[in-house]
């Protein structure tokens, strides 16, 4: 197996942390997690595709409707990702 | 019961007739829907709510912890959706 994405794996640990604790703290370190994510050029689709790997991962026996309902999202996900790569290009002109 | 948004709807239409047939035209119409959302400037965590909303009514048995994750989901989202009002407010700079 090859080693997991150092990604996948913070968002997987703060995730089973937040769904343990269920706490404002453990819920806001998401959206920190995301501000690394943006940082690093990921798009909003690929943070969907990374939060359908961890869903795989703590919950293997997830139905296959709700595993497919996944599938749709991150379709309708990538209309975004075009978008966000439309501002990449205009931040990038501006400066 | 106030009347359900029209979003809503149709996201959850869509959602429903991919479920059942699986087909590439089915989930491609999660991605040209996305378009619509766009031009309605909705924002990438807006969708993620609505996604929610929508597996709330399609499944009313979804575990907590399940339904949980959700709420991480849509934290980590909010970081694009100050990116995507940034990128609204450069375009319309630009135009």
């Amino acid at each position: 197996m090859p080693a997991k994405d150092a990604l996948t794996e913070r968002y997987q640990d703060l995730l089973s942390v937040y769904l343990k604790a269920k706490t404002e703290t453990t819920l806001y370190k998401g959206q920190q997690f995301s501000r690394k994510l943006l940082e690093q050029q990921i798009s909003p689709e690929d943070l969907v595709s990374l939060h359908i790997q961890v869903m795989d991962e703590l919950f293997p026996d997830m139905s296959e409707e709700m595993r497919d309902s996944f599938d749709f999202l991150l379709e309708a996900m990538i209309g975004y990702g075009f978008a966000y790569r439309e501002h990449q290009s205009l931040r990038d002109k501006q400066q």
